[in-house]
């Protein structure tokens, strides 16, 4: 209520109980008051009713709220079900113009509010997170795949010639589907073995780059998070090629945003080399529904470029999501995540370690990976030749989710292109294994009672295994092996 | 609940009155069982209470709302603030896997069905609204825009060498820019004068073609839905040259589901030559949130080959909205507000004449564009020069929102390209003038109060015309021009 | 926000638009400015985002929701569950203190804003739909029958000599229950048939007043809205009566604010003699959930004793509903709903004494009940003993609620006393009849449904009475004759 | 969804996806079962979606809510708002019927559940929080005060020549008011000073017992939760007294259920003599909005009696928010509150005393008292008049809730008898002082907060003593020594 109303309330019930409410709406508009002024994540989170209060003032401000608006257009922010209208907190405008995606609408001045501050607050993050010289960053209510699209069809503008992507395999459709789908020909350069780890295999890129003719390549696409035992490329030295080379580099930093060393990675490549955009999901790095990413880089100039790109408005939601999310948690909050997922990594690490010596596997040695971890499945493939799969299809059942089965061997064809042992990033990774990850809000209880379950189907296989009467649940086996690209 | 409960509860309450409720429960358990099995919108809408007993039934069967879920990967549907988890209902997987953003998610079977359902609706509401023949189409959580990139993007690997996309024009940056994102190069072609109507030159076009030889030209992209005095693109005769060359046709049919004629059109190119995919907005068309566009064709095959490009999961939150909506207003009142808004256009049409010829003006003669009205502004313009780009600003704050002021010779630069008579649709329209559309949702107060707010504004411009001192609120007439895009 | 706020917005998105943004927020505050000035219901009803953003104001300025609020005291407004606390809006301290229902609280200043605004709302209300003269009113958070328990109570200490209670007799259990549980004696008048109307029996009551002695009574309660044949009673006459031999005189007005003839009785009662106090609910009048009811007087102090009899906090729920609903509808919202009810009365009654005519029944005559209706059911008692009984079980199986079924001689035991022909207001009415009523809220569809109904009950039993094998459907119907009590 | 929805599940998604998520909805169904069958709280909370599908079942259950629903009755459960629907699931029938608040509904077999298990699961608490004995008790729409009244006037029924209620004092107004509404004497019996303590003075009551004849007193109306430095009435030697003299005894219990020791002297007290009815806040107790409360008793048909005398229907809304609250926290979540409480008063008590110590005062020793404690203001007192009262309204300003400041030598009229040295329970305690309490829900942050700005407070005060100007902020002193009544 402004002070007008204020002062009218005071006929009402006692003053002195009205100046003592204005001044807690003070509270509230002083908060809001410093997210304006520094367009930063506060440090500590606001509560349910201040975040609520700001977004209803926010909608108050557009004109499809406007109490004598009339409307001749075709596109006015009409709702017909009043469960989408509150859904939505009445925000229906969405974000960006036709220009571009990071711009102003004059019809909704509160949208454009929110589109401005989200972008703000998660550079801020970006920052404390761990990259500190990211110069700029917007969110797309694209997932992360189709925002990658985006940065190779931003590219080509500028390299108009190029026509290959260089790519240090990642098993995972979407990556290589994102540069499929922009045009271009991706160029897998396969990783090499180093102990237990899948690594960079910096030699063979730079050759390819020098075969293939340095302008003919659109950029290098590399890759920070990813699963064990693959380890985040070696960002430094491919910036540093990169830089070399005059060539574009974009980084998939998926789910790495949450991991210290994957942001650390980042921000030494850009230190050192060259690092045009990194591109990271919304819903796995801040527990927000499937559907956003963050665009960032160093250079304002080309972010802007990339947000220009995108054709048209687009979807309010994920940035009122990931904006609702920070205001909850505070960077406090925030960081109080990150630092319980490291913890539980540890956990996790010790009690597969434990685990795996208990039925004669082990834990691959990744200590690169600061998420994903993998447990050999020798023993279990020795004793039958289905059991890999089957571990998977009881698992599924079983409700533990996430924990990927990669048999040894399996061949894929993505668009158009066959990858040998896929999911394994390698032609021929030496054993099976399983895979578990301590990602963001992971929780002590996730761990203990996967394993619990781990453990008992692992003991079920091997009765089975020793019956040699494996017909149980293997119907499912087959569809599962490939569960969580 | 299920029998065994009712039974539970009849040791609670009276038999007779639980069996009665648990039969009220089967009347919602019916129309949800008609939906699963048709596919279909409901003829008559659903309930609130249907709608959310529907939603919170799908979201249970999501992994991330499993009670005894245990989550070690690294996408698991965790959600950090109740807020944005209740917003979404829960349902917070998104749509579609890595490889299609049409496929089932096995951790989301509640947001497949979701997804399947939406397409499966919207799929009978683009029949319903008269393109009969349609066979196939997805919603896509991008704008129109955007969703006509990936349309292209789909092609070029059908036709790898062609670089054109020939385009009748029409004044709207999104359309002109999905073009310029997808790295193909625009072929404009101007629009032909016909009485007041802009209408599509045939004749052109096919030079162009024959100029550009076919196999270069990646496809046509025709427009319906346009502000006037534009009208939409002959659709049966470029269909036609398109099956005569062999060359695919993309239509943008932003907001055309509205419109009988533009679905007539669509339905008749279909029948008598080649439409490969036509496109719409949800918004505009559905009154939801900006973001979200229904891809449909005629071949399924095709329109999954679409469905395939997009690389990765996307947001359920365009279809959450679109399936709310269309439950919630059933075919019949889907209709209504069809029936309704092709009144109003009537009204308004009637209406503006009556303004028109009272300040010395007329509504421009543009029987073809079913949706969108233009009057002239020759007397203002020739009062003074800057009264017509003021009368926007003026209309502009007084919260007439979506009325367009197009002055003469608006030079613009789009993506490196140069527009004469931007917004206008044509290098040199005959007269400067004003647009108000009838758009689904309108209601007679939006009609009657803008005619009251607009007589006001010319009638004022005239006064300050006579004093010459046209000071007032120019301050923001030069940004206003564009507001509309 | 406040307009430091909007100021530091200006530089996010461009000041013009903000401007505009901040223009609209005004525009909900002077709906609020006229809230607070009147204490009037708004003409026109607020749009739902008015609703919330005012009661988001309010529950700011309670302490619960102060951000720095530090508690240590026994009643602190904490809440456990979110869920709790959303569907309150956060407004936890109730209404009133341990002194008054009607006081303010200390901590909670938005909280009595909410009760002090409600209380002057519903007075609007009542003044508006008949009561012009009516002085003060407030909300309870108790039904009707409780709340004229207080009142009893309240009237004790003004006569506490007082042993009996005149009432005109009305067959509702709550009613005669407010009596005996406040302590008293009801004096039970029985009615006079008039046609076919129950009519107050005026003599009879000044019999039993100068027979008991004048000092002796402490009140008349009578009652206006009733089932038919009963109609209200004479208050005209009554209200004389009290003021005559000094008794005080409450009436029972439960659902009596949605009929201007029972409003209008109030009216004329309190003009030509006394009434003290009247009761109405607020679910049957303001379609809202049970539990409320308003007692209003047209002196100030009376009801302001009547209020400081209840002791101790109570519940704001009921208090909310009514406020959001009168502030959505508006007056004119609310009138509309009335002249509906008025329309719908005459159609029902139509329909009525056609289906009467068809099956060889009658509508009762009576016209001075404006809500209620009574069709004879003599031939289907005739067809069969359990006949009647039977129809009530049938329909209420068959989804028709509230339609009535009062067989003969029903004998009912209510605190004591025996009631003959308990139901039917009468020892002895001349036949069965069935009840419907036209109440606010009702549709066509409601009407039109129950009369096919209705008419396919009346033809089963028919049938069922030729074949003499009435055992279908027995079972239940011993216990539904009371249904609606 | 029914077998056969998830049966036609399976032909739009696969198959095991679906049977998963039938199995998961299973789990929601199987918390559903146990507390059908047991009426006990759950161990564990449930999780927000299982409560809400839990609540949308019952709503299901209503006619209201019936999709083919026709109503011709007065009452429908119509709900003009929305958002009022909402906020109450569509739960619109209340509770009970005219003849018993804890009766079932015909026409709401959903609300009717809701009502019985709501009781269900209180009772538990009970139990589960020390009453192990208690045999029934119903949760009733009014606060704490009516619901004592609406004890008083059931025993009115058994006991119609009774006039006094003995009452040892305690200083808070809804108590006394109770039994003046009730219309009964209260006989007032001073407590004794037993070092710091004031206790029940047994002899003083026995005499008044023999002085007014045990068959004209209604009941003995005792008080176990109450401030420092009262403390809890001796409930074993009262209870054993009422027995020896066949007078019954009602306690009031009102934020006693959160502390085990009021709750064990209600068990003594009913094990070694006579308690009829003990009577307790919900929102005090439970962390729910005001205006519930919970009257329970060793004596089913009593307890019955009880709740037959509260004429008419009730709000649901005290029962919704209660169940709502138990189900989502489990009973071992209210445990661990209950566990919190009691550490936090041992933590508040040794800050208070540290502060005291500070400042020249002392924490007055109340070790009965489990729940409020004292520290003098004998210095404070000594300093300046006005001080004390200005403590008061200081710590308000300084958002402080809850603390109280009592005086020497208030009085106070209340219903016309006036109370000396009023709040302090005694007409003469030897020293003011001021309160504050460890109630359910409090944190360490609320003590540290409290005593930080206490101490300021304190030193503020002395500072102006000093200087003798004690003008600042004793403007509203007067009005805030009562605030926590």
């Amino acid at each position: 209520m402004n002070s007008e109303n204020f002062t009218l309330c005071e006929k009402v019930v006692a003053p002195s109980y009205v100046r003592q409410g204005s001044q807690a709406r003070r509270g509230h508009e002083q908060l809001i008051r410093l997210l304006l002024e520094q367009g930063k994540c506060p440090e500590e989170g606001w509560s349910e009713s201040t975040v609520e209060l700001f977004l209803n003032e926010l909608a108050v401000m557009d004109s499809n709220n406007f109490l004598g608006n009339c409307g001749v257009g075709e596109r006015e922010g009409r709702v017909a079900s009043g469960l989408v209208a509150r859904r939505h907190y009445r925000l229906i405008h969405g974000i960006g113009r036709s220009g571009d995606i990071a711009a102003v609408q004059p019809k909704a001045a509160g949208s454009s509010l929110l589109n401005k501050l989200t972008n703000s607050v998660v550079l801020d993050i970006l920052k404390i997170s761990g990259v500190r010289s990211v110069a700029s960053c917007f969110v797309v209510p694209m997932a992360t795949g189709m925002s990658l699209t985006l940065c190779f069809l931003t590219l080509r503008h500028r390299r108009p010639k190029a026509r290959y992507i260089i790519w240090p395999r990642i098993d995972q459709k979407s990556c290589f589907k994102s540069m499929i789908t922009a045009g271009f020909e991706p160029v897998v350069v396969e990783n090499v073995l180093d102990g237990d780890e899948l690594r960079t295999d910096l030699e063979a890129i730079e050759r390819k780059i020098e075969e293939l003719g340095a302008e003919n390549v659109l950029c290098v696409h590399s890759t920070t998070s990813c699963f064990a035992p693959r380890v985040p490329d070696r960002l430094e030295e491919l910036a540093t090629m990169c830089a070399k080379y005059d060539i574009p580099h974009i980084v998939n930093n998926a789910y790495g945003v949450q991991s210290s060393k994957c942001m650390h990675l980042i921000q030494q490549g850009a230190r050192v080399g060259r690092i045009d955009a990194f591109v990271q999901s919304l819903d796995k790095n801040f527990m927000v529904p499937v559907g956003g990413a963050i665009i960032a880089g160093f250079d304002e100039a080309f972010v802007q470029e990339i947000s220009k790109m995108y054709p048209g408005r687009a979807s309010a939601s994920p940035s009122l999501d990931v904006l609702i999310t920070l205001l909850s948690l505070g960077a406090s909050g925030y960081k109080k995540y990150l630092s319980e997922r490291k913890e539980i990594y540890s956990f996790l690490a010790q009690e597969l370690k434990n685990l795996a010596s208990a039925h004669g596997e082990r834990l691959l040695h990744t200590p690169r990976n600061p998420i994903s971890l993998a447990m050999s499945l020798d023993g279990l493939q020795a004793s039958s030749d289905q059991a890999v799969t089957q571990l998977g299809s009881m698992l599924f059942t079983r409700q533990v989710s996430g924990a990927r089965v990669i048999p040894l061997g399996k061949e894929q064809v993505v668009n158009g292109r066959t990858f040998c042992g896929f999911m394994s990033h390698s032609n021929s990774y030496p054993c099976p294994y399983l895979n578990a990850a301590s990602a963001i809000g992971i929780t002590r209880e996730d761990v203990t009672l996967c394993m619990k379950k781990l453990d008992k189907c692992l003991k079920m296989l091997k009765k089975d295994a020793v019956k040699s009467s494996s017909t149980v649940e293997t119907g499912l086996s087959q569809c599962f092996c490939s569960l969580s690209n």
